[in-house]
């Protein structure tokens, strides 16, 4: 009696076209490739040897994280290869806030079905992530997961390691009254509020991608919507080291509201000039269709800003200057949070 | 005009559930800390400092992994509370091949909704897999993507980091002609194998979850399906570092066939006798009962053999008698694949 070869593949998973996807993809993964890796693709788990020259006592920082429904509208778009640079990017801030460089990443992605294709351009987005960044895609995880998964869709998820001297960390606890905040433009939502988003252009406002957003210049919502998540490394690392830095804070989902306290002393406050930059018509638009009040704006989106420095005083032209950045505010005698200057002018 | 407060709460995403369940989550994860965890939680990236006495060239080896579709037999079952902890040790098992042991790791949970106690239950079982690999949970995230996940499903990701000094990595290249297998148990499925199982039992068989398994003993199928992945952290710790480990093999996804080839030099094979083992009966049941082939069997599953040491021979019996495992065959020359004697006995 002949035996059922593909028993697997009747129960939804493609060994063959796994492989297909992991081919390509190794191709891709190998362009990051930076010297401190070891490893060759296919051993159980990836290996990096960090160059510890020049450092007292090395920590490593790590974050994992996804791109939330960005996905969603990837999906919608056809368009998959972006939200891997997206992703990178966001991790690589979310380590930068504490003085650090990346050393590697690794990915995942399930789906019900993996499309070669599709795979190639995920991690192709990943990959060029990484090497903007100077950091080695080291390793990854693809998984079919047939039933769990909606057809179409791809999840995406990651998780950077990077490295600082312990002395060079930056935990906020350097802030002092009367630091200058200055914000670093943001491209558009980055990864956060898509769900709110989604909700105002697609059930409100009934758009479609190649719709022009209201309010909003003369770009469509596909590009306002699949704007990269900006990398702030290459700006602020000449910085780093720097006493004149304070703090870092990234501004992802929880907004300006929540993550400028992260790195506050609990007696300080921040004051935020919200008149200090133009919002991008993007959110004026989603705040307007979706009637969402300022403190949720605020909350949920980055409203275009990015990364905001909080800068010793006496150095803050000179950081402006050469990061070309906006001042948004100071730090004051406070409880922690964040107060909006709402009418006030620069 | 009153703002309305709760827009994003509107478009499915509820930010205060998500802090209720990550103030619980936070306190799960503050037992797993180790003396190199530098970081408070609520920080953009987790901090560790490790300890690199007695080093001279610390090598970091890194693996992202997920539990597969062994997530809806969680799911089916209502018990998130052991997947956390199948991957953690999948991750260990994955850089302990290598010859690492783990410093951190980071998880990643989504959701349509996150519900508190579920997150909980499965942050819970992340958790007690770290306490027990002495493995940091330094991060994560958790990311409710209504629309994108299915009622009641969960996605669970992690990453691990290890480390190893570069002299004792274990890349298999001091495997020769003549070294012995030795295989360890697996305590089942582990977390591979999952489409086809639940294909085999729930739609060729059309079984429950508290039915008993025909032809593997008295336990239901659903204490089948959701025994734990083993650790072999704690068996093989002590090895770590004597010359008589050739090699290790995580048998994972590929099986037998896959994994074990993947640490041979490619001038060698490794012969298995099948014989030398007892093939637990939930994978009789489901080569039987699916008509899934004996090549496609230990290509999918790991068939009783969760770990394969690879042995100088001169001290295989040594081995073989300090971690009570399983002779299961040799290496000889070859094609880098793996040679099945079916009918040989020990």
């Amino acid at each position: 009696m002949a035996e059922p070869k593909d028993a697997y593949a009747r129960a939804g998973v493609s060994i063959d076209a796994q492989d297909e996807a992991l081919r390509e993809v190794g191709r891709i993964v190998r362009t990051t490739f930076t010297p401190g890796v070891l490893s060759e693709l296919g051993s159980f788990g990836g290996l990096f040897r960090p160059d510890l020259r020049g450092m007292d006592e090395p920590v490593l920082v790590a974050s994992a994280d996804g791109v939330g429904t960005k996905l969603m509208v990837a999906h919608m778009a056809g368009d998959y290869s972006t939200v891997g640079y997206d992703l990178v990017n966001h991790c690589t801030n979310d380590i930068l806030v504490q003085g650090a460089v990346p050393l590697f990443f690794l990915d995942y992605v399930g789906a019900g079905v993996l499309e070669p294709r599709t795979m190639a351009d995920l991690v192709g987005g990943v990959a060029r992530g990484c090497r903007e960044n100077g950091c080695a895609l080291l390793g990854g995880e693809t998984a079919e997961m047939p039933g769990f998964y909606q057809k179409g869709d791809y999840e995406l998820v990651g998780t950077i390691v990077g490295i600082v001297d312990k002395k060079a960390v930056i935990d906020g606890s350097r802030v002092r009254a009367g630091d200058v905040l200055l914000g670093l433009p943001s491209a558009g939502l980055h990864t956060n509020g898509f769900s709110l988003a989604r909700r105002v252009f697609f059930d409100v406002l009934g758009m479609g991608l190649d719709d022009i957003v209201p309010g909003a210049g003369d770009a469509t919502l596909r590009e306002h919507l699949l704007a990269p998540h900006l990398t702030y490394l290459p700006a602020v690392r000449p910085l780093l080291g720097q006493d004149a830095l304070h703090g870092l804070a990234h501004i992802t989902g929880g907004g300006l509201t929540d993550n400028v306290p992260r790195v506050l002393p609990e007696s300080l406050q921040a004051r935020i000039r919200t008149a200090s930059w133009e919002v991008p018509g993007v959110f004026q638009a989603i705040a307007r269709h979706g009637e969402v009040g300022t403190a949720e704006m605020y909350r949920v989106f980055n409203m275009g800003i990015g990364l905001v420095l909080i800068v010793a005083s006496e150095e803050a032209e000179r950081v402006r200057s050469e990061l070309d950045a906006i001042p948004i505010g100071k730090v004051e005698e406070g409880d922690g949070g964040v107060v909006y200057d709402v009418g006030a002018t620069r």
